[in-house]
């Protein structure tokens, strides 16, 4: 689907011009720097503009720190984005290759990835892939899981962005069987299809007051709790010194704030949007928010609770794997768009949303 | 000088231990991961961390983020730190190489300096003391300013050091001859004794609530005011698409902003901490905070009024000349000494001390 001129365009959606935005927030990662989309966009003044580290695991912290900023007053009108070409350009996920020098990874990586990797790298441990599965294979082992209970979530997915035009799976459901025959890229962890996608695109959002977001062209979305964690010996992608890997102990916590923040607990929330660059990360959030105990999330996807009408339904733009990969941020618009009444797939008056990735997570409300 | 014990850790120093820190922030350009910093420390828990873009232009941005993370209540205690080893590893202000590919400039630099920088590489303009002294050398021609004039920044920066035993330069002062005939590192605006130091070195900062800083080991100091400020066609170093370069408009935008949020005017400061990579910049810093009017700093400089006994003592500790340089963090220490009154070159209780470093300020006030 060709996207129309709405879609690309943040500020005309909300009813905003450049000079109302001061601003702005992404992740270490992000190769767009501020001073062309001033330059590009023709924004007057920042008063604001941070970066959050840990690429897509911060999801929600960039939300975080955009609402941060409007609460103290720091700046009225913040703009989260997240912009790559990791398809047709610089494409993310592919091997590293094994540095001479050490520091100079670090000193490449610093504030983006992980210290740990170069060690890693030299055993022939050189992509994301690689380095969860290790991850999700000691998951797999505790508990059970197989491959083919992983693609009960990719089935989910894809079903989802099928019925999304502007996913790029559109009109292009999978079976479980087609799952279980895509190639092995991690064996006997991932398939093909239990991988995010690469995409070209870009994703921005608007935080402000809520007194000037009732103002606006669009109805707002209320922030009703966002978090961050990282705890005692974790990293980001690759936390091997933790002696159990199959809890993700930072959003535990994380949803331990979010339930303290916003006095909701899981039965108050309608939906969810779960960051999955792998199939098998979805089960490990879902258990670690309390969705489902420890160990159960194959047997909670397996029935149904995912769909459109099941329990909890998720990832209902297709999520990385059905709709693209643009870092969680397209998991914080589904959010907005299921409370705004705008989704492709719109859920019945869905009132909260929940948003999570790894290190971070977030309430979103409706308000109107 | 062999640091004490005390002078490394600030947690100690305090009266904190580990598990009181839950925030830590620092640069993009930081090295230091966060992950490792708990595995190191045995900090069990962080609820906020994050990092701010363009190096020591956004010092008090930092700041800022951490007294945001506080006020807003996300984290209680907020460790800023900065650190690096610049004068025996990876040195700072080094040529960088003209890059093969652009994109691949770009994405090492993401989030840290330019995106123009690979423009000016081709033209031989490799290093921050070329690209500045492009700017420098508008400022004056402009302003009919000589490197002579430059000279006396260095001389009262060299002096401060040179009573101050935390410096690298304790105890060796200069003189205006002395600067004179040091060689020419940018003829003819930057001699060698306007060059900041290369130095192995860390500053952290602890930021916490106002009721638990009455509670530490050590007298507290207020954040009266932070801001932070990115213009249109600005860039950090080098915002050469503006029509004059004579003046720091973010700084003055920066300055709006502080004079706002405390009520104060430049009357009410007792002293200034103020960035510099090049002396130069101290000039220019000068004006936009409205300290002198444009042009004017030479003459401001050249009647004492740096000086520790002159109408505004500023960089009392010797700044990245004559102490070290640690991309602004030790001029934030240095602001938090004099208002405890526990400085080397102690003025005579100051009340409020402006920090200022390119793009970003703050205000920090005695509150015992």
């Amino acid at each position: 689907m060709t996207p129309t001129a709405e879609d690309w365009d943040v500020l005309d959606d909300a009813g905003l011009v450049p000079a109302d935005v001061d601003g702005l927030v992404t992740y270490t990662v992000d190769t767009t720097n501020e001073a062309e989309i001033l330059r590009n966009l023709g924004i007057p003044a920042l008063r604001y503009f941070s970066r959050a580290p840990y690429g897509g695991a911060l999801t929600c912290a960039v939300l975080m720190h955009a609402a941060m900023a409007v609460a103290a007053g720091v700046a009225d009108c913040v703009v989260l984005y997240r912009a790559f070409n990791e398809r047709s350009e610089r494409r993310f996920g592919q091997p590293q290759a094994a540095p001479v020098d050490r520091r100079e990874f670090v000193a490449r990586e610093a504030g983006r990835g992980s210290d740990q990797w170069p060690a890693y790298l030299v055993y022939g441990l050189t992509t994301p892939a690689m380095w969860s599965s290790l991850i999700f294979q000691h998951y797999m082992h505790r508990y059970g899981v197989t491959n083919e209970d992983f693609g009960r979530y990719s089935v989910v997915a894809r079903a989802h962005a099928a019925t999304n035009p502007n996913a790029h799976f559109y009109e292009r459901p999978i079976t479980l069987e087609e799952h279980q025959s895509s190639r092995w890229i991690v064996e006997p962890v991932l398939r093909l299809l239990d991988c995010c996608q690469e995409t070209d695109g870009g994703v921005a959002i608007v935080v402000t007051t809520p007194e000037r977001a009732l103002d606006l062209r669009q109805p707002p979305v209320a922030v009703v709790a966002a978090a961050q964690s990282l705890l005692y010996n974790g990293d980001v992608v690759t936390p091997y010194h933790r002696p159990d890997l199959s809890h993700l102990d930072d959003l535990a916590h994380v949803a331990e704030e979010l339930w303290g923040q916003s006095g909701l607990g899981v039965d108050d929330i309608d939906a969810a949007m779960i960051y999955e660059h792998f199939s098998p990360i979805v089960f490990m959030q879902l258990e670690a928010l309390g969705f489902c105990a420890p160990g159960e999330a194959k047997d909670f996807i397996a029935e149904g609770n995912l769909a459109l009408d099941g329990r909890l339904p998720t990832n209902t733009h297709g999520g990385h794997l059905g709709e693209a990969y643009l870092h969680g941020m397209n998991h914080v618009t589904e959010a907005v768009r299921q409370l705004r009444g705008t989704a492709a797939n719109q859920l019945s008056d869905p009132e909260h949303v929940i948003v999570s990735s790894g290190m971070s997570g977030a309430i979103l409300g409706r308000i109107i």
